[in-house]
């Protein structure tokens, strides 16, 4: 590893962990209800961190007919993932009343959830191997996976988020239109970098991802929990007027 | 890898991608409450054809002293088993109303899962394993937890099922015996096979182990499926019927 | 591996098989309510047998540049170690009534064991690293998973603990304290052995493993598996009295 790529994954891990500290602040003053998105978004960030010191390391990296397949990204997104599409689900749909509700909620989260996990594994094994026809052929199917997921958070999902609540849709569209742009440019990243085609370095392509991570992992968090927060004020400022407002409101603040 | 072992290995792979395809298609019309019956199968003949696809480029395949362990099998039923698990018992076990009934299943479906994880693990280790004396203790408790999952699924599972529901009762009766036989085939052939006697070749494992892996998971997934849209469809029709029958026969559309 | 070793791993076998046996027997007469207990902690006696089967066949060992890293250990940690947790705060935070009670529950529950997780994954990193540097940077981020785990336990679980329930909180307290004397022999014991300074031997390190670990799985959760037994005795035979002290003792066997 030269200088260069080892100083982007210790700036990588350096934001990793202001991350955690920023939202455990912000978090400090969070309704009860609000703070399992807190917890949440400071594992991801701890989760990440933890990953960045390992490659900073040297650990994590397998060495591959010359190849160098950091390995310690995919464990990271393994997890970190699926805790990130939880979040943004559990903004959307708040704890139901109805148990039928509830029971296709649990369908949508597990199928979403399935899907990452199949997108990441693949993604990995991609990686790993050496002849270009099984690459890409792993890519491809990584691909669908990653189609499958922002199919069904762009359609069943966004459906029955604004069915239920007026006060949620309008952050859960914001908030899944930032996680599409930045989760595209991964596969693109992947492309180009020293997977697919090479075309640009090492160096640039950990110091790319470094950036693309820390948007998405500790940017995409601060938004996240200092949104919930401002919908939560709101809806406590709205329980004085009338009993129908509150009640429209209330999913918001009941997020599970 | 000979050409006849590979063929064999595109074979799983192209029949549990057709599998994927022609549950989705009968998926098409099923009520939303059968929806999971039907992503959970998805699933299941996805990631087999997703282990099959990587076998047949050489990949999840361990030299160990010669002989061939093809580990992605067992990172496949590692997933896959208590997929197909969870499905038949969800026919049988649907939702429960009373929640001493609830947390009761809760631990059933727990407890059928870690011995059947307990099972696939053990059974890995066994495959890695190169003196003879090690190899059959750890299959011994292999087929010891195997033994364990079909004690629970016979008794306890199986009494609650009868308790509950007149309805759904027979299905499971009949998936559980097509699953015992299936099932029952893995562990003689493992002992036939490579990794036990010897008696059959590597090529004619793989063709058996391919030929009962898509009657295992396409097979009992298409049967549970269509069994399942049928039973709905007949307790639909009764809903008319006097009160009594409609509320014996709800909780096979009330499956979560 | 001397002999001396190997018959420390074979006692650890032996020691938690018979730890099965012991709870399985004590759990015939349980009532159904305490059941889960009894299955989780023969799960975790069953889970670290596996391990020291393992091992004392020479399996699960890493060789790293001369020195043994027995990664079966950390395998074993990863699951038994959540499930004792669980256990522990199952018995302070009974099933509970109110719907924000029981969320509020799930994510202490997830937040302690996702400590744990990362305590062990990083212990593990730790004793994969050669450089002195990384490895104690390792060390002490699992040592800050483990205070945040016994943090979250004896900070807001206990304080839930002790509102909800006065029949169950001294059972709690007991619990925690002999977790918390066993659980931080461990660290010591690495920072001694053969991990870390290299005080001790190998085979003194595998003897004090073994008996830690007998008496952290078996002899804690005969402690439990009694304890809650006797609980659910008590409540029982004081459900003829007023109803309030019914009430106050009933979350003791409404244990999930």
């Amino acid at each position: 590893m030269t200088e260069g790529q080892e100083m982007w994954l210790w700036i990588g891990f350096a934001g990793m962990t202001l991350g955690v500290i920023a939202i455990a602040a912000i978090g400090r003053s969070a309704r009860d209800e609000d703070k399992h998105h807190f917890v949440a978004s400071m594992f991801v960030c701890f989760i990440a961190a933890v990953s960045y010191f390992a490659m900073a390391n040297g650990q994590g990296i397998v060495d591959l007919d010359g190849r160098s397949v950091y390995v310690a990204r995919y464990v990271d997104w393994l997890f970190t993932t699926p805790l990130l599409l939880l979040g943004l689900m559990m903004v959307g749909l708040p704890q139901l009343r109805k148990v039928e509700d509830s029971r296709s909620r649990t369908s949508l989260l597990t199928g979403v959830i399935a899907a990452d996990v199949l997108m990441i594994v693949t993604g990995l094994l991609a990686a790993l191997s050496n002849e270009d026809a099984v690459r890409y052929s792993w890519y491809a199917i990584s691909c669908g996976a990653f189609l499958a997921v922002l199919g069904l958070l762009y359609g069943p999902v966004r459906s029955i988020v604004k069915a239920q609540s007026q006060a949620t849709a309008p952050l859960y569209g914001t908030l899944l239109s930032a996680l599409t742009v930045l989760w595209f440019i991964y596969p693109v990243l992947w492309l180009l970098g020293t997977e697919g085609a090479g075309t640009i370095g090492l160096t640039a392509e950990i110091a790319v991802f470094a950036v693309i991570d820390l948007t998405a992992k500790v940017g995409f968090g601060m938004l996240l929990v200092t949104r919930v927060a401002g919908l939560s004020r709101r809806a406590e400022a709205g329980s004085s007027r009338p009993v129908e407002a509150s009640v429209a409101a209330a999913p918001a603040s009941a997020t599970a």
